[in-house]
């Protein structure tokens, strides 16, 4: 085969500088997850498709990579069955698996099924690959990295605070200023649709709602009456058309459109909490923004709903999102337990740091120092000093080949590596070495101790 | 759906104190591959079949987890072949991508694509998941971790040299005693092959010979009769039955039995000046044995190869393996690119160090610190210190709900947290903060730059 390789649509591979600079992202958030008390877990790349299956709507189904059965599949196919010769009745009878989606469902089966080793309530974060069958695009990608964080078992809303705080520590942390952590409840959302009478066609309402951002008013008004809300119950919602002030102004607003509605009251009284501790509390680099037309698209949430955006002059869409839903694990049997998590957009994040030129100069991606090799006695000599030096934490390197000294010394420029040191057949003799530095352009020649002490950080 | 729900055969979910036993574990690999001067780089979870199929063996192509195409698959596939019905014959018309089965063909793919943006010789490691439809047993599992590091780009028998102190280093690291680095060369397998005049029999005759350990002399023997291999020809490598002594002995017989076969006596040369290097170097605590049988699976290596196995009072096979295969990248049409590798088997090491006992006693699988709840102004007065707190690192939590004070230090006591901190009526009036230590039973009011002091470690 002489063909080039290539690699499949919408997936990628990291070099070096790409690797160190998603772990800066990485460790940022593990960080923080760690400190506000979050632990580790991971789930399988793949579960059983019953798992996944029904649990992201029908769109989702469709983007969800099915694997198939090994062996020979078709043997267990139903006459009729292939003979009816179509996809979508033909997958489940040739794919019993299927890479994960997203991280929250395969959480919920993991809370069911260790649910007699957790103690609640059980605060878990995840930093893995899912995996969708998407059109790629600028930022979006077939296979990505979700950073999650959630607790279950709790009901408090002291929880919606501290994820408040933990997405300004992130991205305070990752020097990213001016980000806006957009916030609002679905009871808010459900006390509307109760209030203009439409409540049966909430999930339309706030499908049609969520999209004030790109459509505008009329744009959304149009896809309203669409779906059969009445002319009537648009105009008694046209104050959210064009909401604005304080989130205390429009707390006020709200909570006198809501008076009438026992569930929107109570949105109202749960976002009032989490806004009024924030303001006691302060951020470090982050604000929090009341958006009534924040809905999202997964149907889940219960109470709060959060969306991050990115600083206003990176055009880039939302790079993190989450919310409460009190009913996750009831679709494996699992009842009354509340969970709350919050998500990073790790690429979407990745183009915001790039964009913004904030990944470090210095990301490690190169070694400390190369030794130059000059055949075999040297290099042996060069091994032994190499093995103190990594000792101690160094990172060090033999040229492999007694090449030519200008291809040597060439290939660590082109790695920036900063010092070289040099131990030829004059300091094999007096057992010394040369050390360069190769930002300064200067040398000078140590003993083997002095060589060690060089590298002492 | 009420059933409880399972993850596929061979899978598995890590709890928060697996995940700390494993990034153990990962961490130290991690941390000598990179102070051997190896950089990170990653490839996707799955590759264009026609990258991966072939590669493996025909055992292999039927291990490899294929993924079903999207959409409308079975619109693509001839009539003539699904009229055939034949499982192995679809799969290439209903499937295009496939999850990879290692690290080493999918990075030989990365040299090949990216061949211009790498500097030669080239140090790259990977630690990421792979996937094999084998029956899971004890330590085999269908989705696991291979840890790998590589160089391409270099004829140098130094690297050889490195790979087995990067052995030593990693396993002395994890404090793992006594395991043994074996060595061998494909040359002298060709070589001993040529010798006894069976060299178009060479698969065979080294698939036989590594199974010395398992099926002892006769059972090598009949294998080797079997394959064709003529009674006279094994006769010749009788010696290879019953080998022993110190690696400068087998040297020494090795050079003897191939004095005649030039391809052999490279060989035996080339393992001579690693073995000479070692014995120079010295190791911290593995020990390095000439392993004539040594043969591995794989066909691709053409050089060294390693196989690592663990002290001999853990029964568990082996935990690393490797070798020089200087047709890698051949394979995508590039040529005359030499490499040499090895792996870390991540489970397996796991395992042994679960047996052993050396898994640090204290693995970060908890909180530092819990805040009770007391009530809302209580836990506001709370996130305040615990802001503090994290800032500087420490990892802090408030209890979600104001919930019975049993309750709360019982939640404390299962998750092992060595201190909580109380701010009740009378502390949040004062100012102060109750800190308990949980292993020593005493406890302490302080004020809140007291506090802050107390964790500074």
């Amino acid at each position: 085969m002489s063909k080039k390789p290539g690699i499949p649509k919408g997936t990628r591979d990291f070099s070096p500088v790409e690797v160190a600079k998603r772990q800066y992202i990485m460790s940022a958030i593990k960080k923080h997850f760690e400190t506000f008390g979050f632990q580790p877990i991971e789930t399988p790349s793949f579960e059983n498709s019953e798992t996944l299956m029904g649990k992201y709507g029908e769109e989702g189904d469709r983007l969800i990579f099915k694997i198939l059965n090994s062996g020979d599949y078709l043997s267990k196919v139903d006459d009729t069955v292939y003979d009816d010769r179509n996809s979508t009745r033909m997958t489940k009878f040739i794919s019993e698996k299927a890479l994960k989606y997203d991280l929250t469902v395969p959480f919920a089966r993991y809370v069911v099924m260790h649910q007699n080793e957790i103690d609640l309530p059980f605060k878990r974060y995840q930093i893995q690959p899912v995996w969708r069958a998407d059109r790629p695009q600028k930022g979006r990608f077939r296979e990505f990295y979700q950073c999650d964080a959630d607790v279950v078992g709790s009901n408090s809303l002291w929880q919606e605070v501290e994820f408040v705080q933990l997405y300004d520590a992130v991205f305070n942390e990752l020097k990213v200023d001016g980000v806006t952590i957009k916030i609002n409840n679905r009871k808010i959302l459900s006390g509307i649709a109760e209030v203009i009478g439409a409540k049966d066609k909430l999930i339309d309402f706030t499908v049609a709602l969520d999209k004030l951002d790109k459509i505008g008013e009329e744009g959304v008004k149009k896809e309203m009456l669409a779906k059969g809300i009445s002319e009537e119950a648009i105009d008694k919602v046209q104050p959210l058309f064009s909401f604005s002030g304080s989130n205390e102004n429009k707390l006020d607003q709200l909570a006198s459109l809501l008076s009438n509605s026992e569930e929107g009251t109570k949105g109202v009284e749960e976002l009032g909490f989490i806004i009024d501790a924030i303001n006691t509390l302060g951020l470090k680099s982050s604000k929090l923004e009341l958006d009534v037309t924040l809905a999202r698209g997964l149907n889940y949430y219960t109470g709060a709903i959060f969306e991050v955006t990115a600083p206003e002059n990176v055009k880039i869409g939302s790079i993190g999102g989450g919310g409460r839903y009190d009913d996750l694990t009831g679709i494996f049997g699992l009842k009354g337990i509340s969970g709350v998590g919050i998500s990073f957009g790790l690429d979407r994040i990745y183009l915001v740091l790039e964009e913004l030129g904030l990944f470090p100069d210095v990301l490690e991606d190169t070694i400390d120092v190369l030794f130059i090799n000059f055949g075999e006695q040297e290099a042996l000599a060069s091994l032994k000093a190499i093995g103190s030096l990594r000792a101690a934490g160094v990172k060090a390197e033999l040229y492999p080949d007694a090449a030519k000294m200008k291809k040597q010394m060439g290939y660590a420029n082109k790695r920036n590596v900063p010092f070289v040191v040099m131990i030829g057949g004059e300091e094999l003799a007096n057992n010394t070495a040369v050390l360069k530095n190769m930002t300064e352009g200067t040398q000078e020649t140590l003993n083997m101790d002095e060589l060690s002490k060089a590298f002492k950080k």
